[in-house]
């Protein structure tokens, strides 16, 4: 049989939406802080597969998700790049920002593919020890996202800095574009040799670029990243997730070789569908504060949602955006009594 | 003759688009900054109406602009109904922000249009001074947006603490809402009677709400609003600005009563077109950070802007978000040549 969430990358709807939840391992869980205080940076736990494969496991076990998606961050990509990385407790990330083109001469070429190599043990890890029914996601930053950390050095609300570096300087920021979607491909590529079993892109600040620069920023990066994976492993279904995408989604859509979009809280599932070609599964797009508030707000976004991904088009339940650390388990218990139901 | 930025509000358009800035008024502006000095606070220097009005025709002086708008904040709404509102300098607003029902009943069921004079005489002084082909904006926050600072108690990234008290508040929100719409809609046919000529309704954190709450925060407020409105004042021309609104951009439309909508920088113009009624205007979308960066970056973004909104609609050229302070004087000078060649 094949498993529900693969099934329904495949187009084919399921009775009831398999069910994810994007950084559902992770610190809304007690298991998942209890454990990360025993490494002693955030990166060092992403690199130490015996942690990455338990905090995957984690909410699997306790919540019976149709996917598990590895644990890992989009940003070890300029780590292995070797650009400086780090992680602050409470602040998020800090990079050593590329801010010249000799600062982006210094990167490597390809990623160092041993530092990498903790990451693909822990996919074949997860592996073999998931459910026979529980499908593994792996997952990269889209080249713009990551791109956007690497300018700014740090998470921005408006991508600022990447922004006016790619007006200042487009010919320099298409080459680390395309260094990004090369190496993201590549990337991708052998999570799927460890054992993922899909992929999903995130490209998570795509939501602030006018039509010029989401085409040459998102788009087309994508497709080169899609068509690069694609040549090595064919038949992986490719999720995408072009948060604030927005009016572009449909342009975004077309890219060859999707075989879902990930909707974001804002997106309206209706006009969304519209937008996008029929052989699409649409995956989303919960409010994550509505999981925090709970209640009858919770279960009237559960129903909305349920509702507007009513069909016929195949639907993966998740929310728009990640699951906060605050969230009670018990509004996740509740959701998923009512998918289920 | 009318003017022609009410003449592009009217459905006509215009052989080269009016153009006027959101933020024109303010702190890229030398003589500005310099003037800005003379006030012990920002709410003194907006509620001194010889600094207002000043500051509302230096960039008329500078760049012949074909609209003036008021130089004014959107949280004289809150201060008037009153909440404690302050401007902490690099830090943004601070309000004492309202998480209790004890904390709305504080409120004034409308606002003390005694705080609020020295607004309309501002509004009056600009009008008595503005060259005759210039038109005069008011304007306001929405409901939605305003709520959003008044539960917070200053801006924040993602709008959570409104969205969470709404979904937890649900009666006590929209109790809020409706407040602020119909004093909205007073304070703005007030500005009319004084003289303003058009206004536009600042809803720039409509972006974040799924479908349902997106109807009952941004929509169904909106609709109170402007019906309010009309109903003093049938003819004045209404802009809607609902920074980020995307897929919910059709229904946002759908009000009646309204002359045109401003896109945002990441709206796509032609998408963007396809929901909106053919009757409406269309202001909009030069990426601020095209005017920062200057150059071929700024050439190219106007260009893409003039042919983005070819037309047969009427087009007012804006930026798709406020000027930012740190934009060059020479770049906003370079823009105009090329909207006006």
């Amino acid at each position: 049989m094949t498993k529900p969430f693969l099934a329904a990358l495949a187009g084919q709807r399921q009775k009831r939406p398999p069910v994810w939840l994007m950084r559902q391992a992770g610190r809304y869980l007690p298991e998942y802080r209890e454990m990360r205080a025993k490494a002693p940076s955030f990166l060092d736990f992403c690199y130490t597969p015996e942690f990455a494969v338990e905090a995957t496991l984690q909410p699997i076990r306790r919540f019976g998700f149709d996917a598990a998606i590895l644990f890992s961050d989009i940003l070890v990509m300029p780590d292995a790049l070797g650009q400086s990385v780090s992680f602050e407790t409470g602040e998020g990330p800090r990079l050593t920002p590329i801010e010249t083109a000799q600062d982006f001469a210094r990167l490597s070429e390809a990623p160092d593919w041993a530092k990498l190599a903790p990451v693909f043990a822990a996919v074949a890890g997860v592996r073999a020890r998931l459910p026979a029914e529980t499908a593994l996601i792996g997952f990269c930053g889209a080249p713009w996202t990551v791109a956007s950390y690497m300018i700014a050095g740090r998470g921005t609300p408006d991508q600022a800095p990447a922004r006016l570096f790619a007006y200042r300087h487009p010919d320099l920021f298409s080459r680390l574009i395309d260094r990004l979607a090369d190496a993201s491909a590549d990337y991708l590529a052998r999570q799927i040799e460890a054992g993922a079993e899909a992929v999903q892109i995130f490209d998570s600040w795509s939501g602030v670029l006018p039509s010029a620069e989401f085409e040459r920023w998102c788009v087309a990066p994508l497709r080169r990243l899609v068509a690069r994976l694609r040549a090595q492993q064919p038949d992986v279904p490719i999720i995408a997730f072009p948060r604030g995408a927005a009016t572009h989604l449909g342009r975004f859509a077309e890219v060859e070789g999707l075989a879902a979009i990930g909707l974001d809280t804002a997106a309206d599932p209706h006009v969304a569908a519209a937008m996008l070609p029929a052989r699409l599964a649409l995956q989303g797009n919960l409010d994550p504060l509505a999981l925090i508030a709970g209640g009858a707000a919770l279960d009237a976004g559960v129903e909305a949602a349920l509702e507007a991904f009513a069909g016929p088009r195949a639907h993966i339940f998740n929310l728009g955006h990640g699951i906060l650390p605050e969230t009670p388990i018990a509004h996740v218990e509740q959701m998923l009594a009512r998918i289920r139901a």
